[in-house]
């Protein structure tokens, strides 16, 4: 989540341009121009990655692997110079780290249900409090499936990280994988992840990290995080759905025992048993969504195109408008104060419920989401609350926009009578 | 796959207007027009269906359920929109019982792991020797890890399943799951699935149709099967990759635990346990794959438009010519004389090597497969060969196109002295 200031410094990014790449922002929805905040849920998709699926099914498409003709060849190219890609967008030390995968979820079951066949009763995890439920319940199922253990490691009042009970968990239970969100899809806690993972590493633990929320604002770098694996979904960063990645370390990934088997995973096959292949094809039972694995690679050049540090830039600058703004309205309760915050805002209104002031602002073209987030953990019992408002800038919003919500925010208050 | 003869009759279809739809298929490979014939691998896709995908994209996209924004209420509405389409394609009995899945693969995989937790060291299944390894290996692993059993059902000599022998496995192991495919991947073999399943359930067994082969050909009627569970892929019948069915009967379904956690399939979660949703939520962990989702509702209007009857008519006279002229070349081995066969056609070559084949025929334009087709188990033992050449004709081909590629195919043979 570092990066140098080279890149946007030089050119400076037309932001008006790169909102036009992104047709679906100009429509009006209930008579007023839509006004996109719901980008931590899911981001939109540019042209130029439309442009890229389509002309993969209009000129190249054919299954991938054992290729023996001219489209499958084409195709099996496409999804290599896709994970290659990738390879270099995280900086992972080779292609064989990274694993295709339908999102972050399957990334996360993926280990989850590995470790779990793999240790048996052993198995044993840590999950932060800030867990989205996908890096939260597969490690609670597999221990109780597996006889296992898992544990939660709890926050400071902030919605920080509490380091010291993290630390004092790790040396008190058997060892084990700790799985942490980078960022947050509730608070927008950036977790100081190079720093955890040495402290678990020096424990003997191995680390997961959700990325889901992380890809966009700033460098991802897998080596200087030092993770074992690392998960995130293509349409949380521009890429179509249906799309995802594991990275993990080789050696781990070619002995973590596959969860789901089929085609392309296997060497060998008898009536009595079967022989995998190394990484990562053995984790990639099927046919591979290759023509989403493509989409994804057009979305990480769109995004290197932009500047990677001007889109993060832009995010913080437009997120601390909308948290200013939002302080300033009496009667906010904004979720946390973590020592950084990046890509989303959680809050409540008093006297309002969510699911109403979501309701009312998409009647003025401004789309939020209200809910539980995926996180009940993190909202029941570290802040009892039940539901929230969320609100999530992208580069593509401008500061316009962040000026329309709040105003929005606070006539739909008005009308709520809070 | 049985199907009325209305439709077809009413109205011909010009052939040449669906072709169009197809523009991938009007294009040069090795400076010859290409003469696509590896539909069971993965099939084009119309016009229609990349554009549902790119208007999506570009007017509505937004994450699903819990919607509280109109983006996202479109988003909602298309998914499950998509849903009562494929309750309706294969006629079952309500839209919980459609599960999407990355493919396939993942639908076997769901179930298989599904009853191996449910079940544990009671865990028994019989697959085919037909199947392809995605439907073979999902349950020889569970049973390994389960400690439970698994037996194969062998075949007749023509390729067709042994019923004396299955009924005899039926009625001498633990009683569990027969997974069967509704088409051979390799043989083309069409199996009596209704019938089976009818000796199956007599017996007190479930059965589980691998239909991805069967879905292009005819009508999939699971209620007319009477199967437990059908899995089947977007992308061999004109949809896009990663999106993929399970059917599951309602009852089972929500009896099933659930393989993958995380998100929307999530009622309630503490630090200590968490409840699932009913089917068929309770199987989609994480943000489905809704494009995906509406672009294979948009292959089933496709289909349906052209005639179920008319295209499962066009493939059979395809595959009977491609047949005749295989058998009037010599030196030429077609594997199997199953009673029926449809869509896919194997054979090996005297003294050729199936890659040389594919290969040269490549150079002329030609596209088919060759390799072990993933049915391992099938080839080595039942048919005591490594590799084959496959060739599968969709709808969208021409009779000139079988001619074309069998005179390629003497070609080729006369190139390689064979």
């Amino acid at each position: 989540m570092t990066g140098g200031s080279e890149g946007a410094q030089e050119r400076p990014v037309d932001w008006g341009d790169v909102r036009r790449c992104f047709p679906i922002l100009d429509q009006e929805v209930s008579g007023r121009p839509l006004v996109y905040l719901d980008n931590a849920a899911t981001t939109q998709v540019p042209e130029c990655v439309v442009g890229a699926i389509a002309e993969h099914y209009r000129r190249d498409n054919a299954n991938v692997h054992r290729s023996t003709h001219t489209l499958s060849a084409r195709s099996t190219a496409s999804l290599e110079q896709a994970r290659a890609t990738v390879r270099r967008f995280i900086n992972a030390e080779s292609a064989e780290e990274v694993v295709f995968t339908r999102g972050t979820t399957e990334s996360v079951n993926l280990v989850a249900a590995g470790l779990a066949a793999w240790h048996g009763a052993g198995f044993s995890a840590v999950a932060s409090a800030l867990e989205h439920h996908s890096n939260f319940v597969p490690w609670q199922q597999q221990a109780l499936r597996a006889g296992g253990s898992f544990a939660v490691a709890p926050l400071t009042e902030g919605g920080d990280l509490d380091e010291v009970a993290l630390v004092s968990l790790l040396e008190s239970r058997p060892r084990g994988i700790v799985a942490l969100a980078l960022v947050s899809n509730v608070l927008g806690t950036v977790s100081p992840v190079a720093r955890l993972t040495q402290l678990a590493h020096e424990r003997g633990w191995l680390v997961l990290v959700d990325a889901a929320q992380g890809m966009r604002h700033g460098t991802v770098d897998v080596q200087a995080m030092g993770c074992d694996f690392l998960c995130f979904s293509g349409h949380k960063m521009l890429g179509p759905t249906g799309i995802g990645v594991l990275y993990g370390r080789r050696g781990l990934l070619d002995e973590l025992p596959p969860t789901a088997f089929g085609g392309e995973m296997v060497e060998e096959v008898s009536g009595e048993r079967s022989l995998f292949e190394r990484a990562p094809l053995r984790h990639e039972a099927g046919t591979p969504n290759y023509v989403g694995a493509l989409a994804l690679a057009a979305a990480i050049d769109f995004l290197e195109g932009v500047g990677r540090e001007a889109v993060a830039e832009r995010e913080r600058r437009l997120l601390m408008r909308l948290e200013e703004g939002l302080r300033a309205l009496g009667r906010v309760r904004v979720l946390g104060a973590p020592r950084r915050r990046e890509g989303v805002i959680s809050f409540t209104v008093e006297n309002a419920h969510p699911l109403d002031v979501a309701v009312l602002m998409d009647k003025r073209g401004v789309a939020v989401r209200a809910g539980r987030q995926c996180a009940q953990p993190l909202l029941t019992e570290a802040y009892a609350v039940d539901r929230v408002v969320r609100m999530s800038p992208a580069f593509y919003n401008t500061f316009e926009e962040i000026d329309v919500a709040l105003d929005c925010l606070e006539r739909t208050m008005a009308l709520l009578g809070s």
